[in-house]
């Protein structure tokens, strides 16, 4: 339980250089510039600076090197951190410079999600010692899905990304939340034996942890696709590092019914000519034009967050 | 580990009585009194209803008879937050009554605070077999103080109540940092091996988990000293039933920041002859008047209390 000191670290990296870093960004005119097609209300949003997640990506890498065995799988956990932060990174620069709300092409973005997703997943199946069997949650079932394995982690490291960064719509919600899901991996990781990578959600956690102190409504700082998609990669990363998949289901619940709103929308959108399940996506949106406040939608999402990550745990424990 | 259902009951009965409470207190008129001399800013809070914490006892009551065995020592906690409950009942009604800011008198509040911490002592030092010898974080030291427990846990509980009672002056923020407080203390009491006081422990953070759900800027429902009160009751039982008053220091070290500004600021101005430390006490006006907003002075201290709780967690894992 020592282990908690990893917390400390990148947190106070992120108050100490938060203010230096928000400035910096502002200088260099790293405006957000605010999606066309959101609620009207975050019109109110343009001019605060994004890219804060390349002090995330600092925080977690400094921290990494302090307290992580880098001779370990843990390594690739980081690895997918910074892979998924490279392109998220490209994305916003790219926003930034042509100064338009859209940056890489989705092809371009997907294309390059899927690499880092396929490098983690040969990782595991050809030369890592764990992940390789995936535990059910309640039952205790495991299962070894062999070559299978490769689309599967695929699938939830590229999903998991996206899914991050659809959360990352509403002042604190996404780092909140994955403060919440890494806390309990880190539990779940530790539970199970895998240290280095109980370690490695905590130093995400603290970073989180950090970045709220900031981000948090009144938000000073965003993000941006460099934070979001480096939070994804790292979340999906210990999951899939430990054969936890199934368990960051549950745990990470918020990101998969972000998505699933997604999904649903368009799906029910184009079988139905034209009609809406719900009044926006990602979900927030749809509580947001509902009349709720962004404060307060923000702060049921992490409380269900926290219901969902005991959730997870006890679906281990139980089978323990 | 399987403790942690504990937290779902209390957490899903406020979520499901919640609604029809507010509903309730609002037709009976519980407005709350702003407070006169609160920043002008909360005057908008007029008309809000209060003694939510009503729900918050309610679910600490259903939960302690399903998951606690009574026959222990841990039916001293629920006491201590009964009773302490019953002294903020008391004064919310009075407020309410009288349609004043002001409940019951200063000194009628402490008497009755007093008593329900000296029934505690009592039971301590005279029938319990935990609780008499204090840990020492980060040391590892013990102490028996004897006697001079009795008014020790005198102190800490009627110290901690009021501690309390002054934290919850913004939105969320009492609920949301007795939520962490209680989680960490639970931890702290399972690792201690005392199972009961941790379920104890969870099923009081269950309730104020499901209390933010409403509680959250912008508020529908404040808890009164009704919930204040019986908090401060709950987490200082805690501790005193378990030897661990200086760990709740540490870990509740944001209560113990709002005191003491209050304290400082009081003693300072009368020393001074009229002058003054913080903008305006307790310390979250003082930053409230330095212009940051209410939801981000909430975020913060409970980040802070995340790290409080995490650095008296470490404070015996060093030890362990």
């Amino acid at each position: 339980m020592l282990y908690l000191t990893a917390v400390f670290l990148p947190f106070f990296i992120l108050i100490i250089f938060g203010p230096g870093l928000i400035k910096a960004l502002q200088y260099l005119n790293f405006g957000q510039q605010v999606r066309g097609e959101g609620p009207s209300s975050h019109l109110k949003k343009k001019g605060i600076p994004t890219m804060g997640g390349i002090l995330i990506i600092f925080a977690i890498l400094i921290s990494s090197f302090i307290f992580l065995d880098l001779g370990t799988g843990a390594i690739w956990a980081l690895i997918t951190t910074l892979g998924m932060g490279l392109i998220g990174f490209l994305d916003d620069i790219i926003k930034i410079r042509s100064k338009r709300s859209l940056g890489l092409r989705a092809r371009e973005k997907l294309l390059g999600q899927i690499l880092v997703g396929l490098t983690l997943a040969i990782y595991v199946v050809f030369y890592s010692s764990t992940g390789k069997t995936i535990l059910i949650p309640f039952t205790g079932w495991t299962f070894n899905p062999g070559y299978w394995l490769i689309p599967l982690i695929v699938f939830i490291v590229v999903g998991f990304t996206n899914a991050v960064n659809l959360t990352d719509g509403l002042d604190g919600l996404a780092a909140g939340v994955t403060f919440i899901v890494c806390t309990a991996l880190s539990a779940l990781c530790s539970a199970l034996g895998y240290k280095q990578l109980a370690l490695f959600g905590l130093i995400v956690s603290g970073a989180c942890l950090g970045f709220i102190w900031f981000n948090s409504h009144p938000a000073q700082v965003f993000m941006g696709d460099v934070g979001a998609l480096a939070l994804g990669g790292a979340v999906s990363a210990i999951a899939v590092l430990t054969g936890t998949e199934f368990f960051l289901v549950i745990i990470g619940g918020i990101y998969v019914a972000e998505a699933l709103s997604v999904m649903i929308q368009v799906a029910y959108f184009r079988l139905s000519g034209g009609k809406r399940i719900f009044r926006m996506t990602p979900l927030h949106h749809h509580y947001e034009l509902g009349g709720l406040q962004e404060e307060k939608i923000v702060a049921r999402f992490w409380i269900s967050s926290i219901i969902l990550a005991i959730l997870g745990l006890l679906s281990y424990y139980i089978i323990r």
